[in-house]
């Protein structure tokens, strides 16, 4: 932590400083400049007292220097993580695809969509059985049933399933059914929601919010490894902008700065981080070109009757024509892709 | 709902879209432009079906024209609404004041923030037992030991308790000690939470989030109302953006754009909305000559050893000079502001 | 500027930093920590350095901790400077009115107007004469006929003239004709146009631009007083957000953010910064009430058929009845405002 | 055009509106719904009249149907638009690179940068001769001396030169020595700027505003267009948002936005668009994977003693080692990209 004082700072106000600093237990270092005298604290916990200092005579401003997050740090594991959801590994030299319909509306449709990405390379199922809408009267999932029905369409294809949870009920009924707990980006911050994952014997995908620096994604997913639970798949699905032209802003430049300061892996959803059918598949080829460890994108084998986003679904089809893009593209950051199932002849 | 086709979209295209409209029980009302035919639908409801028709073929745009609020809406309510917290009435001729610290640290702390600013005239008690902090490893609150010293503080002042809940058992919790439950700003789109508020018995405060529009806003204060609860008092709390002066970018607008579509009142945090001591006394001046129904200002007698959000806090002093400042604005747009207590003497 | 270390860094990279720190002619000033060394560097100018130190190895990140600013700095000059706009003087104890048409469409218009405003208490006249316009086939504005109607108003009106200059040319042309050259927000970093606006004999009103952070908005008024015009006005018309319920996000807070760090003067402008004349009115009032030093105000006789930006032109009529909710505002921050001419009977 | 009236508005006030309508010699053509009335307005010239009708009795919100631009858009012209600077074609099948230093800071600097990127591929030369800088204080460029160098190093090297023009007299300097004439993003709505442009005879590489919508961009576009120069070649470089961990936000997805409804060719900027060397190879793989027509990057052989943005250049080997990459991604798309000149030997 580094706190500046004003021009003409007088050194009573300089030592009140110091005094103020030496008092909480940390060392002062003051570093008198031409135009203005800065102290430099050490032994300080993050940024936790930033505040107390802020408001002392004389300070200009406090400026944080040590982040508030540890154990998802590189510096505290340099290596990367690899996460297992099911058999899966996620954040290994596999680009791993995570694909499946917005919302679970029957066995048959899961079951139908779940056929059709695992034929094309899929590796994971998602889907929706608890749905955060906007409004109260828009659809919200079919609850268990929806879990169920997912349970089902693992054990028919053999992809490990990812499914949401709203809270700590949810993540009951998900640990139970399906292979990774997903929490969604409006949860981010739901601290109680957080805590519960952290205790979960099950790995944890976590959505970045809408408005979520770096700082506070990462604090988010530390609270999880904090309450033990060290399977944490970060998700990049867009940051709210002003645009006039998709949904949301999908950040791609998260993904190197994630992999530079932590040794989580990290996916990118396409699907809401554009909100537009005809900017999944350009999006998808930038997010395995960034370098992120896999996607988790939304198919529909009949978008136009979705019950749930379905401007933001492609079809089987073209998910098949994305993934043997992909399969081209992710061998230039040296990550393989499975091939598509042969049909026999 | 209007339906825009692509220019040369063909007489087949747009009649498959009034196909595809007609077929789900609405009207299609097709205008023939100059460049380019649109669609207008009727009988729909809200934008939740804009998705399925953005899709078919020859479609450039679909553009939603009703509000999916409700219940919070002025065309279904037109009168204002009066929340009463404890005794006091929100959202009527009197300008509200909440005032208390940030986090509730001690019994002694509490009651010496609530006499103070009682004192000042405030009319309503804030302080926070459940805090949610970015870092897991921040203090978090008392808990339930922190509710009880509300309660003790509001025996001893009369002022009631606002206080937020960050889950369905601290609502649980709250609803018993407090006389309005707080959602906060990272919670407004927590939807199990708001529907655990809608059921309770008590009013509930719903802070904007920080990436919020307004047509969120309401949405979530009206899946509070859907459960059956109607006392819903909003709060803008300043939304993110690019600033580097201020935490967050109070956006005081806001308070009109609500009064013209919603009957709900609207306080104005002028302590997150800043996150910086110095600029509180502007901005709640300013939310008072906006036209908000009053404010919840954070105050500790202590600012700069507080536990939480110090240099946001401004003290028992600084607040009584703003209550001052607040009496005399707050008659220009007709509100009343009660008097500072009296000293004997 | 601080130049922080990763953890683990090397000593052999410590020493690297603190011998190009020194090769440049600063000093360095280590502070071992910890987790971490940090160090510090004096003597530097602003901020200029710190891309060449972040690319040294070992270095973690560089927080630059002085200002870039000099002459707008309340630093080097502590009182308030008081800009006279004609004989009007903007930033004294007078709170400050300019209205006027968005643009000058005719004589006859802009005198409509002209009495009206002034008649309420506008001290100042506002209108376009050179329009930017996002699409080059919307009305451009009456050009150099347009400055003439301006001057002719301020002759029959005693009403100093405020317009926009959009290039060197415009700047001559305004500078010959009116009282006060504005510079628009699109062109806030128009570097070539400040250097010329810091040559100008008369005053410049200088717009913040749409995503401009206060540090920009500082540098460029720095640009106009380092040619050697300190007559700089600065003005507030709000930010560019995600906001769904008005054009722009009036930042009301830079208003007390200027005054912490600069002594120039600023406006703040509610007709661009809302876009909707019902929010004119409402946003006024907070800007007094924040303590900005005045308004510039759009006022249209007939809004509804103005050539440009009519939705967020207020009436006469309306103009009148904000100034005298201002009368009632100002005084609370010891401003003072001119009384509405009386009428002869 | 869609009038949308408010819930019980009443038949006056619809037939007010229809003949307001009428009166502009525009088609109304009313909608009558369960809640409201919506009036479809046919005939009008784009959402130049908006303002009027949104400010009659009774209604609610006028929403634009038709988009402003036309000579930029590909209902126009649906065929992609090839642009030539000097002989390379920018738009067409190959993925075409510019590269060089940020600023030309002397002969021997650029020759050596032009001679690295030519030789790993790059096909046009960047460099500014006029740099737009936030402070007055900071380097500004060599002036004609710079492009006098930069037209030497095309002759050395066969590269074609972009370069930035910031005022009128600029474009006459730019237009003499270099082959496409840069606009800056803090320029993007200098209108005086881009009507000169538009009188150009060389091509224009036209940045996006940190703050600019899709729609803005394509109307400062067509400023240059609509003047006579169609030789508009785009270019994103990021927007502003609350990014804690990159410089600007690189938005992407603009690529395939750009795509869908313009004819003109898109480029991305990696080193402005992130503002940190380590992002600039990720995000340049990214922008070939979404389908942008090429790239400007800044490259400096001595990036950490540049005189500016050292810290978002790369060197020429790491350029070089960026090209083998960009090789692999971009016949993925169906685009080719010059092999790097074979080292004698």
């Amino acid at each position: 932590m580094l706190v500046v004082m004003r021009q003409g700072a007088s050194e009573i106000e300089i030592r009140g400083v110091v005094r103020a600093i030496e008092a909480r237990g940390f060392k002062a270092h003051p570093i008198p400049g031409v135009q203005r005298t800065a102290i430099g604290v050490t032994g300080n916990r993050g940024a936790v007292e930033q505040p107390v200092f802020e408001s002392l005579p004389g300070v200009l401003e406090v400026i944080p220097v040590t982040h508030a997050y540890k154990l998802v740090s590189r510096e505290v594991k340099p290596e990367d993580t690899v996460v297992r959801v099911g058999n899966v590994p996620v954040g290994g030299r596999e680009f791993v695809i995570a694909a499946g319909p917005c919302a679970v509306e029957s066995l048959e449709q899961t079951l139908t969509v779940a056929r059709g990405v695992k034929a094309a390379g899929a590796r994971l199922l998602r889907g929706g059985a608890y749905k955060p809408r906007t409004s109260p009267y828009a659809f919200q999932g079919l609850g268990e049933e929806g879990l169920r029905i997912l349970a089902t369409a693992r054990e028919e294809t053999g992809l490990p399933v990812v499914t949401e949870a709203l809270d700590a009920e949810g993540v009951d009924l998900v640990e139970r059914y399906a292979d990774a707990i997903q929490v969604g980006a409006r949860n981010m911050q739901n601290f109680s929601l957080l805590r519960r994952c952290g205790k979960a014997k099950k790995p944890v995908l976590l959505k970045r919010g809408l408005a979520a620096t770096l700082e506070e994604f990462l604090m988010s997913a530390e609270y999880i490894l904090a309450e033990g639970n060290y399977q944490v798949i970060l998700c990049e699905r867009g940051v709210r902008t002003f645009s006039d032209f998709s949904r949301n802003t999908l950040d791609l430049a998260v993904v190197p700065a994630v992999k530079a300061v932590s040794h989580l892996p990290i996916l990118v959803d396409p699907s809401h981080g554009t909100g537009r059918r005809d900017k999944v598949a350009p999006m998808s080829r930038g997010a395995a070109a960034v370098g992120a460890d896999g996607l988790i994108v939304e198919v529909h084998h009949e978008p136009d009757t979705a019950l749930s986003d379905g401007p933001q679904s492609i079809t089987p089809a073209a998910f098949a024509a994305l993934m043997d893009e992909l399969r081209q593209i992710a061998p230039v950051l040296g990550r393989t892709l499975p091939r598509p199932a042969v049909s026999p002849g």
